[in-house]
């Protein structure tokens, strides 16, 4: 079987490789026939030239140019979505329908289409115009952006067609695609339609890039280098916060989700009320997809009671009869017993599973884990450590007052939940919880699982480190994340046909939001 | 004499101190007569925690009553104006009028009257609003900013009184202020007063906090503490490097102002129009002040011709004819030696200057350096030393392209200009520089010298590194400023009366902007 080819300056071609590797399909265990190349620094050297170039062409284009590369992209998805779908199956074990073919891959063209619409618009530049001093501002492009997808969603998230794809090129920047290890050939379907998508629609040569692995050092490298303009990593807390030491040296910006346990706080009240629909919602949550979710509900505080004891009963009764999930790789099946085992040295006792799978191909049986709030307070940062996977740790403070301090304790996550009775019972306690959480989570939600993560103008899928790097910023929602690929560009005394489109006296759409003299509007300014 | 106090946790008090200092007076070489504390950990430490207080207190509080405070401060200011400019002057050897009195003083109230606007208005905050999804968001305060001002803008960037201190109150955050070494006695009279505001206004007792000076390791822990929310730092490269080292480590956001040389591209056709004119905006950019500005034209570059070569002369002549200012400490006027010695090591010739000052306390004589386009080319990273004070290098290209290709290797900077003919004449070649020039700065000019940072909300004054740490945020300019003190915060089915103010349906302000279902509008929301 011939190596497959990685995609670099509008060409596919042999890669310069130190070694190349094959995606393992997770319901079998066995390697599957593609070969896949270790690219060596030489190909960096060959991309980064090229997204270079394409990165200067591509700031003389409009954003209509760039939307219907977005909108062209998203159609041939459509076209290979049979193609997509089995072999995202195949190599990730998760199920067809309707995970991949119903939620995923819509997900992933209607992101895709999103970011077209930013583009065309143009208002999320937040074009700032200050007529009195001469002086005008918008975010521009900052260059290519080197994109790490995670193994958990080979679509929406994948590094050539998810949310930083869209977003970078919705900026846009061309990007640099580092394939998942465990998807390259998911990866390499989006790379066919994004380079035919490319050359239907006049983009420069290097718009998309791909390759599929790099040694450590050489990925560290790449998001240093001159030429990279920003990066998008999402994936483990290890290999996320090494690119962040390399970019950070050189002050390049990087937006990294890396870890969460999305602390859900449920109070007497909402058990009192709804115990058992609780207990399915969080089964659910936690189970759904083997818990392989960045918004995974892996902590879960509650008060010590009687409801609270039938409450763990409910769900760990749930949890014996789900099925189990098959994981998505041997390494989320070592990680999740290693991260267990840490978890119950750190003082956390077992309510069910963290036995073998008896599911297909990778897996390990669903899991409840419990520790009392005073273990938790003794023990934070362990008792903190995120098992990706079908599992869970419910932490059973002693009253209110501990669980807020217990709060207080928590790391920076992307959400945290609170439930609580729906008639106003628990509303004195709401507030004491509410609080601490706030301040460490980047989306908080009532009465909710955090899993789901809509694309909306308003979500954060984001939060403090180290769920991310910065707090200021959103992976998920449109336009929001485009401002992760910007720079702050202001113009002053800049002649009018030099300005940006966005920046010049006509508005160029009609419709593109600008803060003029203060004020957000879409008319001209009348200068 | 006895040792002056530290502001902590509403308290004058005594340091926990290691040692003390005293600052100089830079006109008469000698030191001022009050001795300040060098805080120890435990200062920090009280410090941190009574932040941290305050943090959770202004949480909750209204931008009216932030609003309040800031205007207040303002009127003390203003009512102790002659105290500060007589520090102030004592203490940076600046001049009383205009600069300290009649510009610098004006420009401090002014930035926090916006910054109470901007408090009051809330429109900073983005508040953004999916009535479909149910899901809202808003930047909201991230916690205790320290701030580290720099020597050269005692009042506007004052760490207790300028423009990170505006903005981060303004965004609801306590600040804990460290004192530039070099005008301790004016941070004091601003901590005084604001101090007072904070009690006349009914703030949290810990809103603003001075501690005057610490070890270098005290300060890294202190930007990486976990109760601390982010940094704001104007000053040196290598102290402001470190600190960012210290806050990436653990994911703390840190905003730094560091050190930039500021191009100008001054094309022939400009020359040929109106050499006078530019030596003379050129000459009083570069000297005025002694040229300690962050935003000083260090590097100009030129095409090769007579033009050229008289410009150079012309601008020699009035480096000479011009007084020679007073630097603001014995160290701007030891660096300022040795970046010139550093620059002609790496082939920068002398034209004017680079003697002793012959002017008052600690001076260098106005100095003009150039070299060639090839020299430059060959060195540019030498050549790029920032010269921190009256001097600049003249680069003579041999053509557009080589000024064009030199451009490219220009690092990350605040600003960069671009001189052309005022009838089109330079065009074509304006279009050759202008492009690298604008991937490398924050604002880019034309035909003005980058000296006076209007406070415009279309200003940046930030760049890409290593002028600063991210080329996404402005230093500068309200409401921007204020998003660097902010974390992004959404609300995901979060209950109506739960809601932070900003977010709810009723408008707070009926002025307050806000993007609600992809529309920007002051309107409330009928959901």
């Amino acid at each position: 079987m011939s190596i497959q080819q990685v995609l670099i300056a509008g060409q596919w071609c042999d890669a310069d490789k130190s070694g190349t590797f094959r995606a393992d399909n997770p319901m079998t265990k066995e390697a599957l026939a593609d070969e896949y190349p270790v690219s060596t620094w030489s190909d960096c050297e060959r991309v980064l030239q090229a997204a270079s170039e394409a990165a200067a062409e591509l700031r003389s284009m409009t954003g209509e140019q760039i939307a219907s590369f977005l909108e062209d992209f998203a159609t041939r998805i459509e076209q290979h979505a049979d193609e997509l779908v089995e072999m995202a199956h195949v190599e990730t074990a998760l199920p067809k329908s309707p995970r991949l073919a119903d939620v995923e891959l819509p997900r992933t063209t209607n992101q895709l289409r999103l970011g077209a619409a930013a583009a065309r618009n143009g208002s999320w530049a937040q074009a700032t115009i200050d007529t009195e001093a001469g002086i005008r501002s918008c975010y521009g492009p900052i260059g290519p952006i080197c994109v790490f997808g995670p193994n958990n969603f080979p679509f929406a998230f994948g590094s050539m067609s998810g949310g930083d794809f869209a977003a970078a090129i919705a900026a846009g920047n061309p990007v640099i695609a580092k394939a998942n290890s465990s998807h390259p050939g998911t990866t390499r379907i989006f790379a066919k339609a994004a380079h035919e998508a490319s050359l239907a629609t006049d983009m420069p040569a290097a718009t998309v890039q791909l390759l599929y692995r790099t040694g450590h050092a050489d990925g560290e490298r790449l998001v240093a280098d001159h030429r990279t303009g920003a990066t998008g990593y999402t994936g483990s807390r290890n290999a996320g916060l090494k690119l962040k030491q390399a970019a950070d040296v050189v002050g390049k910006p990087i937006y990294l989700e890396l870890s969460s346990t999305n602390p859900v706080v449920i109070l007497p009240g909402a058990l009192e009320e709804r115990l058992d629909a609780i207990a399915d919602d969080f089964s659910g949550s936690c189970l759904m997809g083997a818990g392989q979710f960045c918004t995974n509900p892996g902590i879960v505080v509650l008060i010590a009671g009687d409801e609270t004891e039938k409450f763990i009963a409910a769900v760990a009764q749930r949890f014996e009869k789900a099925p189990v999930g098959t994981l998505l790789s041997k390494s989320v099946e070592t990680n999740l017993q290693t991260n267990l085992s840490a978890l119950r040295a750190a003082g956390a006792e077992l309510v069910v599973g963290d036995s073998e799978g008896q599911g297909t191909g990778f897996c390990r049986a669903n899991t409840l884990l419990r520790t009392s709030g005073e273990t938790f307070l003794a023990n934070a940062e362990a008792l903190q450590t995120e098992a990706f996977g079908n599992a869970s740790l419910f932490v059973v403070a002693a009253g209110i007052d501990q669980a807020a301090r217990l709060l207080g304790q928590m790391e920076g996550n992307l959400t945290g939940c609170v439930y609580s009775h729906s008639g106003g019972k628990d509303d004195a306690n709401y507030d004491l919880v509410a609080g601490p959480l706030r301040q460490r989570v980047g989306r908080l939600l009532n009465d909710k699982m955090p899993t789901g993560v809509a694309v909306s103008s308003a979500m954060n899928h984001g939060g403090p480190y180290p769920s991310t790097g910065h707090p200021g910023f959103t992976a998920v929602g449109m336009p929001a994340s485009l401002i992760r690929f910007a720079m702050l560009q202001s113009y002053d005394n800049v002649r009018p046909a030099r300005l940006p489109l966005l920046l010049r006296d006509k508005n160029l759409t009609d419709a593109t939001w600008r803060l003029v003299d203060g004020q957000w509007t879409t008319a001209d300014v009348d200068s």
